[in-house]
């Protein structure tokens, strides 16, 4: 059976830091043992994460807007595991304070920005060529844990193959050279 | 086969005063025959306000900003056919200029708004309790014709029912008596 699921948001405010540490640190960690004071449920945004962290071979970002610090550590996690990850964002929200774009730049990950005046308002993510994710949220704290919005997480082949062909023409039109 | 389709934005600018005609008037209508010198093809947002107009009986919206003539008329169409529509919105994007929502109010269409910091950032509609109709895409002329956007138009039960869900519990929420 494939996946189908819907996120909503605001999400609880939970401490994700399991999620980011190797699985053998992970699960040896017992709940509160970070000592953050924050619940250790399951929440939207964990399960945004876990879905983000299933990928082994490739992940193709599309986002108007980056700044979660959790999402960042996942995305740059990934990266240093070896998962080809690609981004593609845009210019006006990249210069913003706490923008994560520069951190991942920074961490050696392929960033490509529109020029134009339109915006680049897209927030997806496919991993390993095989799960859409798709929805209103920009990737920041703010709409996170205070916004009404939704995720929706597809293991589908066509919207898969669709948004794929999507991601690679804006990546092909942001190439800067 | 259940429709399963994905619209990506921006659209062509086309005509779309033939969509919102009466069916006898709109067969008349020759292509052209408006004489507004826009293309009368097909466009992402034909196939948009298509998805919208199929709409015989009941009409969620929730969208975090409205102020796209063409849809506007489209929903207060709906509206004088005697489709049950319902929409809820932003207040803070509400107020701004252009915005359709004092409009879709005059004509006697129920409207509610968020009194909270966080924003009602969702862009979904519900046609019929049968299709969803989700994706980055706020309802605006801009966001149209200048942003890289996507719509997904799914059929698909248990969709429906986890954002008429998330649907309602909004609609009680923002219930101002
Ligand atoms: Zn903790
Ligand atoms: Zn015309």
């Amino acid at each position: 059976r494939l996946r189908r699921e819907v996120l909503f948001f605001p999400s609880q405010v939970t401490c994700t830091e399991a999620l980011l540490k190797a699985p053998d640190e992970a699960a040896a960690a017992l709940p509160n043992c970070c000592g953050c004071g924050l619940p250790h449920s399951e929440s939207s945004l964990s399960r945004l994460m876990r879905a983000l962290l299933a990928a082994r071979v490739s992940l193709e970002l599309c986002l108007f807007a980056f700044s979660s610090p959790q999402l960042g550590r996942a995305v740059q996690l990934l990266h240093q595991r070896g998962v080809r990850v690609r981004v593609v964002t845009d210019c006006d929200y990249m210069a913003l304070n706490g923008s994560q774009i520069g951190l991942l730049r920074k961490a050696g990950i392929q960033v490509r920005h529109d020029q134009d005046l339109g915006y680049m308002h897209h927030k997806f993510a496919i991993v390993d060529r095989r799960v859409l994710i798709t929805g209103s949220l920009n990737w920041t704290t703010q709409a996170i844990q205070n916004n009404r919005e939704n995720v929706l997480i597809m293991e589908d082949n066509e919207y898969v193959r669709l948004f794929l062909e999507e991601f690679e023409r804006i990546w092909e039109e942001f190439n800067p050279t």
